[in-house]
C-alpha cells in the first residue's frame, strides 16, 4: 500500500475502502500534490481485488474547497508558453493532445475514479465547491451531510466547468438543471441538490459516513465482484450507445461471460437456499468492450 | 392470429391489444418457450393496422417472477461450448455476433419490443424481476399496481442486467439512479420505483389494467398511426443524437411526409372543426432512417 | 439594429435582451414572417457582444398558439411538388438535404436558438402549442406563468414532432415523460409541466417577466461572456459523449484557453477581493468544438 501526503486510505474487513482528502487546515483544497496523488490511489490501491467499494470524503468540516488558489504562479497546471494564436489552437493541441501542460488535471482525476470497475460513493461531509464539487461527478453516487455545500463556481472566475463534467452532470441532473447551475455558479444548499438530483440523499453530520459505508457494504457483500464491473461499464456504455442493438451486443456478451462464471453459482446457490461464493475477480475482466 | 402456450392476446375495438403473460403458476416466469413467443408476438400479430397500442400485464398475482430457474440444464438458454479463451473471447464473438448460442435471450425479446412502431404501456400488477423487470423498460410507459415489486437482483444471481436495459434504464430513471438500484439489486416497492422515475403512476390493483388500456386509448383515438410510430422512432433517435442538426434532418424528412399525408387530413378538420379521418398505416412507413 | 413585423426586441443596460412575439391579435402564431424574422435575429441582433443573454416571452396573453393555420394554402411552406415515391423518398432528400422546401421550418428556427452562444431563457406567459412548445425546448431554461398552457398536439393534427424536438426533449425531460406528452397531444398545465421537469419554476402572472429578466442578469452579471459560451457548449456535447475521455478533450481545451484569458483575472480579483473585469468576448471564442 502507498503512502500519501494528502490523502488517508483504509479498507475495512466487507471490502469497503474510505478514501479521505487530508488537508484540513486548507480546507482539502485541491493542489497539484492532491491530484497526482489521488489519481494514482485510484489506479494502483484501488484496484487490488481485496477491495471491494470506495467511499470518498474529507478531513475536518469541509469536502474540498475547490482548486488551491494559495499556491504561488500557476494555479492551473499548465504550460503558460503553450499558448498558440487562435488560429492555430486546435492544431497545436491535436499535435499535442495528451500533453501534461493542456490536459486538465481534474479531468486526469475524474477519468481515474471513472475507470475503476467497483461502486465509489462520494460522502460529501460540507463544502465542495469548483473541483471538489465535479469530482463527484464521476463518482457512482453521491450522498451528503444537511451542513454540504456544493458550488459548480466556474463562471464566477472567469473558467469552465472541467474534469470531464459536462459529460457527467447532464446525465445525472438533465440538460436544464445543468445549464443553470453552471450558469447561476451559485453554492447550492444540500436540500437544493437534493432536489435537482445531484444527490441520492441527505443526512445528519455525524450519520453521513457510516450511511456511506454502510450502502457500499449492501452493494458488495456477497455479490459478484464481475458482476458489478461490467455493470458499472455496462450502464455508461448503454446511456451513450446509437440504440438498443449496441447494448444488447454488449450485454449479450457480459451475460455469456457470467452465466458460465459466477453466474452458474449464483443459481446453483438460489436453488440451494444458500449463500453464493463468488471466485471471479474484477481484476480479471473479459474483453466485453 | 397466432396462438400461445404461455402468452394471451386480445384486441379490443379501439385496437388496443392485451397481452398477458400467462403462466401463472409459476408466476409468469420467463421460459424459453415464453421468450420465444414473445419474441413472435412482437414481430408478428403486434404489427397487424388493427393493431394501434399494446398493454403488457401478467396473469395472476404476479408480473413476472423472471427467469425460470427451475427449469433442469442450461438455464440462460446459452450454448456452453463456445465460451473460448478470455483472449479469444471478443474476437469469437465477433465472428458469429449473431449465434443463437451467444446472444442473450431477453435482449432478443426486447428488440422485438422496441422495434414495435406503436405505443406499448407496461401494467406491472405484481413482481417483475430480472427479465420480468427488465422487459418493461423497453416499453413506452410503465403503470403499476401498489402491490408491484421491482427488482433488477442480477447482481445476487453474479450475472449483469440485460435485455438491453442498459441503453433504456439510465434514459428513464438517469445514471445514479440505475447505478444504485443495479448494484443493490434489491426489491423495489412500487412507490420506491415512482419516486425513482421508473413508474409513470401507482394506481389500486383493480384498476390497473383499466388505467393501463385508457391510457392507451387516449394515445390513438383520433390519431395518425404513421404520426405516432414517427414520433416513437423520432424520439429515440433523437435522444441519441449527437447534436440537433441530425435530429433536424430526421424530423424535417417525417414531417415532410407527414404534412403531405394525414397532416393535410388533419388541418382540414382542424379548421372545419371535425375529426380528422386519417388514412395512413403504420405498416407503410416512409424511409426516415 | 433590425426591424421586425413580428418581433419585439430590447437590450437594457445589463445587456439582457428581451425577445417580445409579438402578433398578439393572432396569439402570436407562428408565420413564415416569424420564423424569418426569428432566425435573423439569432443569427445578428443576439449575437452582438452587448447582448448576454436572451429573454423571450409572448405579447398579450399567449406566448405562441402553434402555426398559423388561418394562412391559405400550404401552412408547412413545404415545396409539395417535391414529394417523391416512398421508393425514392430519402434518396431524393439526400440530393437536396438543405433545400428550403424539405427542410421544417420550426426546425431552422431552433437551430438557430441553440447555436447562440448565450444564455436563453423562455418566460412562457401564456399558451404555448405546437411551434410555440417545441421552440422553447432549444431554450436553456424554461420558466411560465401559473396561466401557461403548453401543448404538444402534433399527434392530433397527423404530424410529428419538430423543430429538433427529439433531441431536446428526452434531454430535459427523460424518455418515458417524452414518449407520454408525445402520445397524448393534450395541453399541460403549467403545474403539470413542472412535475414533469419541463419547467424549471412557475411564477404568478406579473412576476414572471421581472423574475426571468432578474434569473439571466444573475447569470451574467460579473461573468465571463467566454466561459459561459464555452459552458454551453460543453455541455451539449458533454450530454452526447460516447465517454468521459471525450467530453475531457473537449474541457481540456476549453479550460486551457479561459484559464490563461478571463480565469487569470478572475482568480487575480478572487485573491484581491475585487469585483473582474472580463475582456473575453463572446464573438470571439476559440475553436474548441
Amino acid at each position: 500500500m502507498s503512502s500519501y501526503e494528502t490523502l488517508l486510505w483504509e479498507v475495512d474487513d466487507h471490502g469497503v475502502a474510505t478514501l479521505t482528502l487530508h488537508r484540513p487546515d486548507q480546507l482539502n483544497a485541491f493542489s497539484v500534490t492532491m491530484a497526482r496523488e489521488l489519481e494514482q490511489v485510484f489506479r494502483t490501491d484501488a484496484l487490488a481485488d481485496d477491495v471491494r467499494a470506495v467511499v470518498v470524503t474529507g478531513s475536518g468540516r469541509a469536502f474540498c474547497a475547490g482548486m488551491d488558489l494559495s499556491a504561488d504562479g500557476n494555479v492551473f497546471g499548465l504550460d503558460e508558453t503553450l499558448r498558440p494564436d487562435p488560429a492555430e489552437f486546435r492544431a497545436a493541441y491535436d499535435q499535442a493532445p495528451y500533453d501534461e501542460g493542456v490536459r486538465d488535471t481534474g479531468g486526469k482525476v475524474t477519468l481515474a475514479i471513472h475507470a475503476l470497475p467497483k461502486p465509489v460513493i462520494a460522502a460529501i461531509n460540507g463544502p465542495a465547491v469548483g473541483i471538489g464539487a465535479t469530482m463527484t461527478l464521476a463518482m457512482d453516487l453521491r450522498i451528503a451531510s444537511a451542513r454540504a455545500r456544493i458550488g459548480f463556481v466556474f463562471g464566477k472566475l472567469g473558467i469552465v466547468p472541467e474534469a470531464a463534467s459536462s459529460y457527467f452532470l447532464p446525465r445525472i441532473v438533465g440538460i436544464q438543471q445543468a445549464l443553470e447551475w453552471v450558469y447561476s455558479a451559485e453554492i447550492l444548499t444540500a436540500d437544493q441538490a437534493l432536489a435537482g438530483r445531484l444527490l441520492r440523499s441527505v443526512h445528519e453530520p455525524e450519520e453521513l459516513l457510516p450511511a456511506a459505508q454502510g450502502l457500499a457494504r449492501s452493494f458488495v457483500d456477497g455479490r459478484s465482484p464481475v458482476a458489478l464491473a461490467l455493470a458499472k461499464q455496462l450502464l455508461h456504455r448503454g446511456a451513450a450507445a446509437a440504440d438498443p442493438l449496441e447494448a444488447h451486443l454488449n450485454d449479450s456478451l457480459a451475460m455469456y461471460w457470467t452465466s458460465l462464471g459466477d453466474g452458474k453459482e449464483g443459481v446453483a446457490a438460489f436453488r440451494e437456499k444458500r449463500a453464493p461464493q463468488f471466485t471471479g475477480r474484477a481484476s480479471d475482466l473479459p474483453p466485453v468492450f
